[in-house]
This record gives C-alpha cells, structure tokens and sequence, in this order.
C-alpha cells in the first residue's frame, strides 16, 4: 500500500502529456475554442493516439474539456461554484432557493430511500421533480421523496405538474424542521435527469443527498444529480467568505 | 432544453439492464464475490456484449461494482460515510483529524493554487503530503500547500520526512484561524495518489479544497483527493445527527 512511501512515483507518460497540454490550453486556446482532431494532436505532441486519448480524457474529467457529439473537443470555461451547504435551515421550496419545481408523482421509492423514510415495502410515496438554474443553465435536477405521512393533509389534486409540486412543498412546509444532514458521492446521470441537465446518459455526476427530520424522523429526502462537468460544489462556514470562482 | 417536458423519457436499454443487475446483485451475491464474465452475463441477461459492459461501468461509477485488474468484477461493499464538515474551525493537523502526516518538500504550486495563495510567480512553498486513513483503509490523499509568508519562523530542518512535516504544521498553529472554505469537484486521481489510494491513476476521484483564511488572507490551501468508489462524504449541519450509513 505504500503508505510510508517518500519517493515520488514516475510520471506516467499521459499524465506529463496532460500537463502540457493543459498548459497549451491556458497559453493558446481560448475558452469555447474547438481543439485540433485526435489525429492532428497525437501528430503534434508526438504520443501514440491511445496516450492522447487518455490524457483527454482525464482533462475532461478535470473539468478543463468538453466533449460533445457533433461539436468535437473545445476548451471548458472555469467550473462555476454552486452554494450547497445546510448553513440556512430551511425545507425545499421555502422561499427563492434557485429550484424550479416542474411536477409530481406518486411512486414506490428506490430501495435505499425507502429503507431511510422507513416506508413499507411497495408503499408509494410523493416524487416532486425540480430543476436547478444558475448563471441560465440548468445545474442540477433533484427528485424529492415525501412519504404520505409528512403531508397527511394533502387533498387529491388534479393540478397540472408544477402546480400539484408546489402543494406538496407547501403541506411539507407545515411541519417544523428539526434538522438536516448532506452527503456528496460520485454517481452516473439517469436517463432523464441527463436530458434535462443536457449531458450524455451515464456521464459522471455529483449525487448530493440531503435528509430532512422532524418529530425525530427523516420526513423527507432529496437526491439531487449535478453536473460535474461543470459544477464545484461549495460549502461556507459561519464566516462569510466569498470563494473566488 | 426540455425544462418543462413532463413525459418520463424513455429508458434506454442498458439503463433497464442496470436495474435488472442491480436487483440481482442484492438477491444473489454477497459483498465481494466475483461476478461472472461478461461473456456469461452477457448470455444470461440476453444483451449484446457493448450494453453489458456500459450497465457494468456505470454500477461501477454508482459505486455497487469494483473492477480491479487480476481479480474482474466484485460486488462492491456499501460506500462509506467520511465527514468533511467544516462545523469545527481548526488547523490542519490540530488535535486528532484522521490524517497521517507522510512528509513535506518545497515546490512551486499549481498554478491555481499560487493565485489563490497570491503568491509571486514561480515562488517556492511548502507542500505537506498527507494521508487519511478511515477504518484501516486510506481514504484521501491530501497536498497541503503553504506559503513561506504563513510560517515565518520556520527553521531550516533536516529531520526525515513526517518531522518536517509536523514542523511545518506545528508554525502553521501559531496563526489565528479566521474562517474556512470548501468545495467539491470531481477529478481524475494523479500517479502519486492512484498509488497511495490503491487506485488506477486517472480514475474518477473527489477532490476537496480547502482555504484557510487567517488576516484577510489565505494562509494554506488543502487539496485532497478522496477515492469516489469507496466513500460518500458527508455534511452534518448544527444539530447532531448519526447519519445511517
């Protein structure tokens, strides 16, 4: 395992490639800049094109490329740092939170969020979809779980899909908010959520998981899907700083 | 964009491919038993071999799978809970944080980092490698970056790594801690924290910045790589919670 390891490991070759590269990029490439082909780049870096194509692809999971069907390989622009931290308590929907709330649907949860909620097998719950807009572009899409219980007093709606959301946030909005805990783990974009986000499916995203309690029980929970392309996700403290970005 | 489209888009095949294995995967198999290969999977689930292999890396992404060289396909065991709150203002290396001090060298920053710390061009700082190890495992390998300026006092030292690397910390406690930063971002794990991690270089990682914030200005900056298929980082909030792992 190495862990006492002083040495510093050899430089594989993609990974000194990837630097000179990224060095071109910030000294000749502007952002949004369409680079040369894979063929042209191997040629002028002299490296074979499996090399090249590693070190591409690490670029771009650095956030320093895009690759896009159709378009080529061009220069990102700097991740943009987007505001998670649970500094505010405060439930989903309460007041402009950035969320754009786009329908809701009753379903049987994913196993994991139903085990959380401590819902019975095969129970359906309230699914509220949003949709997250910084800076015009959609940032992230989130499917908010509400089990029956937390909203007892929601009548039947037949509202449209935005409308029908916002009373279930507003029946969640009765209860009192005890707290709220946040994890971030690496994750795979679904089918939908990568249209809206407008990436490939299967694309690497950033999960971020909040746990809503109250009345000493989790009342609700978020599972919010970020793109990771071009999102930093960032955490203040009780000292307000602005992170340069 | 389709930001109001309210039709579940259709899922893709590999997609329902990927439920089917997930479902198989809790009824079946234990943590770490090797899967079958894909030729036999592949024949089981009646899928051609392309769709198999993009179900089984993106579980891999989502954590459930790990493939490692020699060895093929395990079921991978639940993602551990690593907290990187920042509820608590402190040093690094103050009091016991989990890390393990490996040694400290002095080097020109990234250039990203050299902005941040406002340091000259081509300027020298101290950089303290560390380690996070969590339940017998490391889990995040850390570049400390410190400016000459934030450890004034520090003498020339000849003592072995892990000494110079409690020097450097030990003056860096001198100062007062005004506030914290911290974000998240996804990255691609360098050779020298692929080894330590025991990860292939370039796989997915997440990456933590840290800016310690001591008069007006930024006293060091920590750049961790944390590994993305064994932990879930977690933010608590002020209220004490155990958040169920």
């Amino acid at each position: 395992m190495g862990t006492t390891q002083l040495e510093p490991v050899p430089e594989p070759k993609y990974q000194h490639l990837k630097t000179v590269i990224g060095e071109a990029l910030d000294s000749e490439f502007a952002v949004g800049e369409i680079l040369p082909n894979e063929r042209e780049l191997a040629a002028r870096f002299g490296v074979a094109r499996a090399t090249l194509r590693q070190a591409l692809e690490q670029l771009e999971l650095e956030g320093r490329l895009q690759r896009r069907r159709g378009v080529g390989t061009t220069v990102a622009p700097p991740r943009v740092g987007v505001d998670v931290s649970t500094t505010q308590h405060s439930w989903p929907g309460a007041g402009d939170d950035g969320w754009q709330s786009l329908d809701s649907s009753v379903d049987v949860p994913p196993a994991a969020v139903a085990r959380t909620l401590e819902t019975e097998a095969e129970e359906r719950v309230h699914i509220v979809r949003r949709l997250r807009v910084s800076h015009g572009q959609p940032v992230a899409a989130e499917l908010l779980y509400v089990p029956e219980g937390s909203v007892p007093r929601l009548t039947a709606i037949d509202a449209p899909g935005p409308a029908r959301a916002r009373s279930v946030l507003r029946e969640l909005h009765r209860l009192s908010l005890d707290g709220q805990d946040r994890s971030v783990e690496l994750g795979s974009a679904r089918a939908d959520d990568a249209k809206e986000l407008d990436r490939l499916p299967g694309a690497p995203v950033l999960v971020v998981t909040t746990r809503y309690l109250s009345g000493g029980r989790t009342a609700a929970i978020s599972v919010a899907t970020y793109r990771a392309d071009t999102c930093r996700l960032t955490f203040g403290d009780s000292v307000d700083l602005v992170m340069a970005s």
